[in-house]
Formats: C-alpha cells, sequence, structure tokens
C-alpha cells in the first residue's frame, strides 16, 4: 500500500523522456545517452548504469555531468544490445545502496520487472506523440445532409433526440443515423476544439449500431455512405492536416459475416478454417453467438485480415487502426497466438499508427514489436474515476462493488505502477481517455466541476488524450449504452466544459512539454495531484485540487498558464478546490 | 520500499500449496477448487476471484467454506481454460475494497503482474518436490581408489590439500584429481547427510578443471572415469534411492569442441551454422574467447543438443539436467530464442527433471512449458547474504560495492517480490542455496553462527535445498574459485555444524509441510523471521534469530522439533540470537 512520501519521493529521476534519454529511436546496436538526476540532500557518491545484454547483467559506472547546490546530474550510456534493452540504476549513498528503477526508489534488490526499457523496433509514426483525439461513433456523431440509406431489416430508425433505450431488447439495433459524410461536414468542430486524429469506431457492415459484428471487411457500410464517405473523410481530414484511424475486430467477427457464412456452409472452403467450428457450435468472444471467435492457426485467415489492415491505409487514406478486444485476440484455450497477431497487425500497418483496446494491464502485450500503445483504461481512467466519481454505485469495467474511493496518492500510486512496467515509449503512446463508447460518460461519474479536473490530467498527463465525441460540450450518459447519445447539435451544449476543453488542447498543443516531456510527481495527496511535464528549456507544473487542501509552497519562479497568480519561489500556490492550474518555470 | 507492518499482513492469505489449491497438477479443462484463509478482524463481507480466461476478465464470488473466532475461510473455483491461468481476490470489507495477490494486500488497483498462477502444462517428476540437493564439483569431491587417468597437456596436477592458486594464472588448469568413482565411493556420506540428489557439475571432457567449456558432449571426461563411471554412479545412486542429473552447456562450448572445430574448418559443414562465426572471429559467452557461443537458429544444432540432452537420461540413467548459463542460451543481440532452448530442452528431457541456472531474475523464464525450476540466487541466497553476512567488502554477484546490510523485513520483502512473480509450482522447484561452486562459501561469508541459520532458512523455506558439497562440514573459501577447495576427508570437519545440517534435513524429509506446505510470513522483523508452513492436518513455525530481540508470543499450543520449549498459546517464544527454533502445532 503506497505511502506519499515514497512516491513522491524526487530525490532521484530517471524517465524515457528527452530530458533523460538522448535518442528517442535507437537502433540495433547503438549506444543511448542516458541520464539521472539526484538530489544533493540524497547523498549520492557513485551511481550505475545495469543493464543485462543477452541476459547478463551489467554495471557501468555514471559521470557526473553537472550540478547545483540542489542537484546533480549523471550521465552514463546504454548499448542496445538487444530490441528491448532493460536498464536501471544502483546508487551508492551514505546511507547506502539505492536502486532506481520505473517504480521508483528500493532499497532492497528489485527484479527486472520495472527496469526502465530502450526499444530498438520501429518507432511509431513521428506524427502520433501530438496527436489529440477525437473517438467518433459513426452512428451517433453527426447526420448529413444526404438522403439516408435504406433501412435494413434488422434495424430500426430512432430521431436524433431521442433517449437510448438501454438495456432493452433491441437497442443495438436502434439507428440514429449518422454517418461519415456527416463526420466530414463537422470537421469544422473538431479543428476547432484542437483535436486532429479522428478515431472512427467500426465502419463496417454489421447487424448493430455498434458495428463490431462486422459482415464485411469489403466495403464500408452504405448506411455510413459507402467507400466513397471514407475516402471523403480522410481527404478532408487530411487537408486539415488531421488524421483519421479506424477499429477493426482481429478477435472475432459477427455471425452475419460472409466468411462465416461460408465456412458454415462449405466444409472445403478455406473460410471454414478461420473459426473454431465443432458441428453446428463454434467458439465465441465472452460467449456471445453473435460473435464468432477468429481462429488464428488459419495462415489464410491472418492473410486476410492482414490485407484488410493494408487496404484501407493504401485505399481510403486512413492513418492507422484501433484494435478491438485485442487483450483476447488469437487467444483460446491452448492456443496462444496473441503476439503472433499483433505483430501481424504491425507489419501490415507499416509506418501508420497501431492501438489496442486493453482494459485491463496491457504491459505484456506491450513488449515487442506489436502494438505501439493501448487504451489506458487501467493507468488512467480508473484511477481518476476513483478520484472524482461522485456517484460511485455504477458499473465499473465488471469489477464488483462500487466505484473504491482513492485518495490522490492512490491515483499515483496507480499510475505509477502501471507504468513502471510498460515501455516510455509505449507509454506516450497509450491512449488515456476519461470514458468512451464502452462506458457511461465521465461527466454523469464525476460531475461538472470534476469533469473538468478529469481534462486537465488528461490533456497534461503523458499519453495520447482521447475526447469521446460530445464530452466537450457536456453530454451526459449513465450507462455504457446510454453513454452514446447523439451528438447534441442543437443543444443544450455547455460552453463553459468547451471552453476549458479547448483551452486544455490548446495550451498541450503548443507546449511541447505537455506532449513529449518528462512526469516527475511532487505531490500526491488526498486532494491534491502536484506533477512536472519538462522537455530541455521547458518546465511546466500541474496542480489539480479535488477540493481545498493545505497550500504547497511554489518550486521556483513560476507563470500562470491558466489564469492564476504567477509566483516567487517559496510563495504559496493556491490550495482551492475543485479547481487546476498550469505554470511555467520561469526561465 | 517495505514496510514490516505491510509485508507481515496476516489479514487474509493464499498460496498455490495443497491447504490453498485443491489440484497441484490440474489438466486444460479442468475446475480447481481455491481457498483464501481471511482474519475476521479483516471484515470481510464478501470475496470474489478474478480470472482471466482468454485474456478476458471474469469475477465468480467466493463462499464461506468454514469459519472459527479468529478466521473465515473462503472456496471459489477456476477453470483451467488456458495453460497459464492468473487469478486473484477482490475484498469487499467494512473499510472498502482489497485485492489480494502473491505480492500481498493492496487497496488499490494491482496490475497482473503478481497475480497467482495455475498451469496446466505437465508438472516435474513427482519425486522432485522431495528433493534435497548435494552439488558435487567432480574434480573437487573424491579421489578413488583407481589410478588416476594421464594428465592431459593443459592441465597440472594438484595435491588434495593444496590451497586453490585463485585468481593466479592456469588457476582453472588445476586438477585436483576427483572423479565419478571416487564420488560413488562416498555414497554414504551423502546418504548420511540426508541428501537425496545429486548434482554434479559438468562431467563432459574440456580444458578446464570446470569443465563449462566442453569439447564433447560425446562422452563422460576420461579424467572423471569416463562413460563407465557414470553408468556406475547413476546405478549406485539408485540402488540406494537417490537420484543423480548433470550440468549442460546450451549456451556455449568450448573452443576445443569438435563441432567448434569443424565448423571453423569447413566452410560446408553442418557444424558451420553451430556459432556465430565472422571470418576469424566469433561470438562467446561474456568475452570470453575460450566460449564460442552457440546459434539456435541452426535446427540441426537443436537437433543434436537435444539428443544429447535425452541419451545421457536414457543411456547413462541421469534423472534430469541443470542448464548453464539459462539466462543467455539462444539470446544474441536481435535473435531472441531463449524460450525455444527452453522449449526444446523440456521435451528432450520428458518426465525428468530440469533446473536452469538464473542468477538474477528468472520470473520471465519460468512461465510457460520450459524450465521447472531455476536456481534462486536473487530470491534466497542474495536476500540471506544480506541480512547474515559479516563480510560484506567481499564479491557479490558482479554488484558494485559491499554487500548490503538488510534486516529481517527486507530479507521477507525481497524473498516475496521474487516469490510474487513465479509460478507456485516453479518456486518450490527451483534450488535454494547459500553458495555454489559460483560463490564464495557462505561460511566465509557469515561465519559459523550465520551458516547455521542460513541453513535453518534452506531446508524450511520453499524451493530445493541445494548443499554444495563441504558446507556441511564447515568448508571455507573467501572466493569464487577458493570455494572449490576439496572436500576435506581427512578433516577438519566441524562435527557440530554436520550435525545441524543432518538434523535439518531429516526434519525437511520427515515433514512434508516443509516440503510442500504454504508459506505465511508472519514476523519479519530487523533481527527475527518468523513464518509458517503448513499443510492440511500439518502446521511448522520456523523462527530464526539474528540477534537477541523482543519476544514474540506463540500462537498457538506448540510442540518445539529442535530442542527447545514447547509453549502454550500466548507464551514467549524464546528471543535469543544468534539461533533457530521450530516448532510444531499441537492437534
Amino acid at each position: 500500500m503506497g505511502q506519499p512520501e515514497t512516491l513522491c519521493n524526487t530525490g532521484a529521476h530517471h524517465d524515457g523522456s528527452p530530458l533523460y534519454v538522448a535518442d528517442q529511436a535507437p537502433a540495433l546496436g547503438e549506444r543511448v545517452e542516458v541520464f539521472l538526476r539526484t538530489a544533493n540532500a540524497l547523498g549520492v557518491r557513485r551511481a550505475f548504469v545495469r543493464t543485462a545484454p543477452d541476459g547478463e547483467p551489467r554495471f557501468a559506472e555514471a559521470l557526473v555531468d553537472r550540478a547545483d547546490d540542489s542537484e546533480t546530474w549523471w550521465r552514463a550510456s546504454v548499448e542496445i544490445v538487444n530490441p528491448e534493452c532493460g536498464y536501471r540504476f544502483l546508487l551508492h549513498t551514505a546511507g547506502g545502496q539505492l536502486w532506481l528503477t520505473a517504480a521508483g526508489l528500493s532499497r532492497v534488490e528489485v527484479t527486472d520487472a520495472a527496469d526502465f526499457t530502450l526499444t530498438a523496433y520501429p518507432p511509431p509514426p513521428a506524427w502520433a506523440a501530438d496527436a489529440v483525439i477525437y473517438q467518433i461513433f459513426p452512428d451517433r456523431f453527426a447526420r448529413s445532409s444526404r438522403p439516408p440509406a435504406a433501412l435494413p431489416s434488422w434495424a430500426r430508425r430512432a430521431e436524433w433526440h431521442d433517449p437510448i433505450p438501454y438495456g432493452t431488447p433491441g437497442a443495438l439495433q436502434q439507428l440514429y443515423g449518422g454517418d461519415l459524410w456527416g463526420v466530414a461536414e463537422r470537421l469544422d468542430h473538431i479543428e476547432r476544439l484542437g483535436a486532429n486524429l479522428i478515431y472512427l469506431t467500426p465502419f463496417f457492415p454489421a447487424r448493430s449500431n455498434h458495428r463490431y459484428d462486422a459482415t464485411s471487411f469489403d466495403r464500408v457500410d452504405p448506411l455510413l455512405g459507402g467507400d466513397e464517405a471514407l475516402r471523403a473523410l480522410t481527404a478532408a481530414a487530411h487537408a486539415r492536416g488531421m488524421r483519421v484511424i479506424g477499429d477493426i475486430t482481429l478477435n472475432h467477427s459477427g455471425d452475419g459475416h460472409e466468411w462465416f457464412l461460408r465456412g458454415r456452409a462449405e466444409e472445403s472452403s478455406p473460410e471454414r478454417g478461420f473459426y473454431y467450428l465443432h458441428g453446428d457450435d463454434y467458439a465465441t468472444f465472452a460467449g456471445v453467438k453473435t460473435l464468432p471467435k477468429f481462429d488464428h492457426r488459419s495462415e489464410e485467415l491472418r492473410r486476410r485480415l492482414s490485407r484488410v489492415v493494408t487496404r484501407y491505409l493504401e485505399e481510403f487514406g486512413l492513418d492507422g487502426w484501433r484494435v478491438d478486444v485485442a487483450q483476447s485476440a488469437g487467444r483460446h484455450g491452448g492456443i496462444e497466438l496473441n503476439a503472433q497477431v499483433a505483430g501481424d497487425a504491425r507489419a501490415a500497418v507499416g509506418d501508420r499508427l497501431l492501438l489496442a483496446e486493453h482494459q485491463f494491464d496491457a504491459s505484456a502485450a506491450l513488449r515487442g514489436d506489436g502494438w505501439h500503445g493501448t487504451m489506458s483504461y487501467a493507468g488512467f481512467a480508473r484511477p481518476v474515476w476513483s478520484w472524482l466519481a461522485r456517484e460511485r454505485s455504477t458499473e465499473f469495467w465488471g469489477t464488483p462493488g462500487p466505484i473504491p474511493l482513492y485518495g490522490g496518492h492512490d491515483v499515483a500510486e496507480v499510475m505509477r505502477r502501471h507504468s513502471s512496467r510498460v515501455p516510455w515509449r509505449s507509454l506516450t503512446h497509450s491512449m488515456t481517455l476519461l470514458d468512451s463508447h464502452d462506458t457511461a460518460r465521465f461527466r454523469s461519474i464525476a460531475g461538472r466541476d470534476h469533469q473538468h479536473l478529469g481534462a486537465a490530467l488528461l490533456f497534461t498527463l503523458p499519453g495520447l488524450p482521447m475526447v469521446f465525441a460530445g464530452d466537450e460540450v457536456g453530454v451526459e450518459g449513465v450507462h455504457l449504452e446510454d453513454g452514446r447519445r447523439p451528438f447534441p447539435w442543437d443543444g443544450p451544449q455547455d460552453e463553459g466544459t468547451h471552453r476549458i476543453y479547448r483551452d486544455l488542447i490548446g495550451l498541450r498543443r503548443t507546449r511541447p512539454a505537455l506532449r513529449s516531456g518528462g512526469l516527475r510527481w511532487l505531490r500526491a495527496e488526498e486532494d491534491v495531484l502536484l506533477f512536472e511535464r519538462a522537455l530541455p528549456g521547458e518546465t511546466l507544473l500541474v496542480q489539480v485540487s479535488r477540493r481545498d487542501h493545505a497550500p504547497v509552497l511554489a518550486p521556483a519562479a513560476m507563470a500562470c498558464l491558466t489564469g492564476g497568480p504567477d509566483l516567487r519561489p517559496g510563495e504559496p500556490m493556491p490550495a482551492d478546490g475543485p479547481a487546476f492550474h498550469i505554470w511555467e518555470f520561469s526561465a
């Protein structure tokens, strides 16, 4: 159980950001300079970096690079002998030895689990680190001005303002009629918000409004405008300097999928081997009969899926993919092909972006040459909900019981536990989010003020922040399906919330340290989180206060970027809550 | 940094032992009953077990199995959907939620890293769990009564009582003349000690006294008595109910190996591909030119090595293998075949035992269907040295600086960190040890009294305890090579130490709870470690005291098995040190 003192031990720090690692995309065989920062009060006499080339531990002594009255910076180098190189630091201090890993300082020997990691696998596209993601559930974002396509037999038409009939039979067959033309017509809204990467949940034909039960991967659902609409959308987005990623299920298809129908009907068809068919029965995702699970032992299946992945990048201009239920894909009983699925997908996306759904601990899946990042429910959304929820008796990712009540130190502890097991590059390329099409709306959980605090964390902590369309204008939703309410183009929209989102996104997009800077937790108490984001030449301080708390003293001269007071070193920082502030250290 | 209170939180406990897991070798598709024990003081209202079949988390509620005034036992079941099934517990208490993993209780969400693990891979041989291992460095254990073989040109003859010329050139070529016939002649000594598994360091021909630089895998070194001696030794051991394992390098051979010579000489030979040959240069283990590294991309190499592994089991009666530098085997730059090497070896040993050297964090290597266990330097030897060393300025597995000074709570913390990442079955099949042919003698590090405390931990904690031949009679050695002193058959031998070893091994062999019981840490303070080992019907309490300390009160009526006082509940336990005591709970 984490102690605040341990958590915020700023006696020594290192992370994978440019302030501490000279090369963010090293190649095999290179040497990378790494820097370690220690408080002089810690009394470090010697420092060593410990690597394990080919599995054999080695120690190399670090040299003092520079020092001032309060801190010493040490320099060492790590040779990239293997594609993933773990390293950690050993400090000799007056009080004994200390190990420094991504989990913090330890007096006693640590396992390799939290070693810092440099990776020589090809990096994600350079633009990805600057992404602010806008998630669109196509049926619910915007109806275009075009006449709607004819309704298929499985569907029921809803009016845009109809409430979501959640939990009732047929709720997933209710279509509100949003389409991709509608998205293209609303790019102004997205651009004005400051988002630059549109993430579309599935656009393939299906038999539900969420479309995770694809009936084909060969075309864009005509209900959404078809192939032409997707091409037009990506072209329009690119013209504004925005990018678009799609959403694909590599774990399963719908039971109406042409492959599934053919595989069931024709014993000798190649599609027969695409699924786990046993007579009339078949394996499914999570017991849902409409979602037959793919059998990735079929090389033909893997080839076809790879072709789908590549084709929409090349022919439709998509800039990458988000992969649905990635934690299950390729994994079935004694068959374990999850890493294979990730590796195939990575090969198929080439130099585009590859993100994956992982609602739980994705650390194992973020090793190797697979997903660039995952959705950070575990490392971001759940700890933030646990700190800020007002409504605690709601669903919580299937975990029984009310949402637990965290203090700020718990939030930082959970985030550190998760991040300590993930290479820095994967951490900073994982989607952070307050909610999604798979959750209640955070606003309905946390209330308006706390939504703003959550947004402050979302746009200032490491990761690729994702906004579920509508969050920025205060859309509510008390349940997963209810959260998929149509965007309220005709109101009501919360202009105050919209302004806060715009301002935070604007800050993020103009301040590189918020996108790529190192993260140091300086204070994590019951009602306040305080952390530093820093790049060479730019140091920002973020304070998020849940309630009034004892004031913290400014560690340096700082100019406020969010309308609060500029401060001199040692002056008390504002201590009211709920509130957030961002400062920049003065030169 | 671990707090003693956290460590010894006995509010809730589970581990993989028979008290808590109904089936120690489940098959895929089975359901296994698991039991959870909670102190009533913790106020647990409901308990759930969380699994993740095919990667998808699921919760199932546990039922109360039985309860008394102080404890409640909960029952749930885990379906073995995948070959390795992680699970953990969620407790709803009056004070909020708690997670229980192998790392202990946590108020906040945990990663999957420390989940308990059940594995459906085939189990190690049933006899392994009862093993007490006796490590023999063949050149130094016993000269037989037979005439010695002619000395090869690389070797120098030493007399049995000559000091080890450690650190001098030629030290590794000094032969003392022990042989396998000599081992067979001394089985009485090993049997009297109570050891039942002989682990021989390499017996292949080589150019050094350690023989990790094999020149052939086709025969037993004639200097050791050749093939005939090994066959005779295994037969004689089996006749006494003892077993024998060998030691093989799958990472490298010697530069005099017939494969290496042929590969270098003949460009078109299959052996050419067995090594990383680049002109006259080649890849080595740790930069040592006499140890060319195997290239496991060669299928022919892998076939040949598998044949060697199998052949000595089938034709020579070996009962298994210990694999040298397993952490590096198959791992070279961008080539990562370590799991393949382990899997090949596992397939080749069949139903025999497969242990691997791992001087550091072996947790990743103990997943999957590879090594049954590893050598537990990290999880046992180093924390014990750190608690008990008197000589702290010696070598410490390459880590710069003196041996760190641990309190007992640090020992327990390091052991828990390591064990929390390893399936219970692998933990209990890993070699625990105080020293080996690769270290100074523990007695020279810790002194006589502390050696006895180390032995008490060695024979009462989970794992397969290993005695480096000579430890049991007080052989010293201040350095890795010096530790390889010949066995002092003609004295001096410390009879007191010998008796303590015999008694502890005898207790272990007659008390199943010491071999297979669950482990609960009850107290871990600066100078005292107190833990429970328990099976259904047998509960033992072990107390190891470094120095005098405040007394602990007996938790139950207990009969002392080591000559100390029997105790009633609440009576103070002995608190003098250095000392150790083992009690059995009265029925």
